[in-house]
């Protein structure tokens, strides 16, 4: 587990969000995930629909996730994530714990690239800008 | 209950879109009802997607929903629609009956209106010739 | 408009709750408009989910809703609510409010009603006692 | 490529699960192919609603995910998958595919285990009959 996150947001868990097991429905995750990464950008002055107008499409190529405890009604949880660049990705690392114990309910690690125009590109300066240089690859 | 409708799509519930108590959440009968109503369009030759890239948006202004009978996981149903023109609006008249008794589960009564370049317009032709001329007020 | 509302929560778009017209899409707004009336029973000690543990289903019989001002991408909103009892009925009156200038988006009348083990009931007492005297009819 | 699958439903993109890049949002592959299991498993008469009421819950325990290309407003799309056994696991394999061209745009490896009144079991034997003898390990 990491010791430390580039970024965390606290987030509360919607009763729309649960399904007939009483528990997170597993899109939601990903969901979770989205938003978190969202939230990140816009912290450092980066829109996902201003990067859309733009015909900058950072797109997921793929998604790990581990389900590790599930999320109910009621809970609160921290979305935490780090970021590092391989090649053409760029890889979100990145957990989801059950407050206040901090129980680690969701690890997933997703990998997005950019498309400029709808073209594979190797990344763009603003998002390359992110992520810390101890981890470009 | 109208005896005829102009349009009708059967689907069938998915889990996920039920919630802890069960039974369909209710946003869900938002979505059928889109659904349905998009779906008619298009086997009219008209694409929502290709509307707003056009500059044309059909938008909801009033919805007014009643909630029956709840659908549950492994329901199938059938979501009828008619439509007529009041003024500017589109008002789009839809049941939705579980099957195969046709118990009715959903009426809702949905009101659009067109805005093209962002202003309100009195509609457009492709969506007037959608409307029963002895519907149009 | 009403001047006060009982209960008011601050919330924010989520990127995944737009939809291709890149403004977010209707059903949200019943999303939204029942995670805060949960919060608000929580906030005065009842779980929406614990009701349904004990066999107490409020179910939404019924909807209005005008869809005033379309929110997008990076909005943040205001929630509110009043509610008062009419009949067998909760009346929930919902008002959506972009922030930080409080245009209002959307305006919802969503009336509940309590099943018990599936039987409609009056109300149980702890929802009666979220009504506000005054507005009891 | 599976020459063969178990399975195969065929589906069509909803508008609302359409995102402001007007591709089908991430999220929605999982419900894909959730949909899809669930279906897979009532033609064989197995309900995840009945398993659930009966103290059986079938989680995923692990998902990776690969978006190869995305789906758009309009398309249809065959939902395809194949499952084995691995110890604990229920292991699917599933892809979807644009049609008719019959594109590769997702590609699952779907994890499951069950659990029996919230315990970890090694599987439940009406799951477990769904496997291919050929590929238990």
């Amino acid at each position: 587990m990491p010791s430390t996150y580039l970024y965390e947001l606290k987030m509360k868990v919607r009763d729309y969000e649960c399904d007939l097991q009483g528990i997170v429905n597993n899109a939601n995750y990903q969901h979770y995930t989205e938003h978190t990464r969202h939230e990140f950008l816009l912290e450092q002055g980066i829109s996902f629909a201003d990067l859309h107008a733009r015909g900058i499409d950072a797109v997921v190529a793929r998604i790990t996730m581990q389900f590790k405890q599930p999320l109910r009604s009621k809970d609160e949880f921290a979305s935490c994530m780090n970021v590092r660049k391989e090649g053409f990705k760029y890889v979100f690392l990145q957990d989801i714990y059950r407050l206040p114990e901090r129980t680690l309910c969701n690890r997933a690690k997703v990998e997005i690239v950019c498309l400029v125009d709808g073209r594979l590109t190797r990344g763009v300066a603003e998002l390359d800008a992110l992520v810390p240089p101890e981890t470009r690859s």
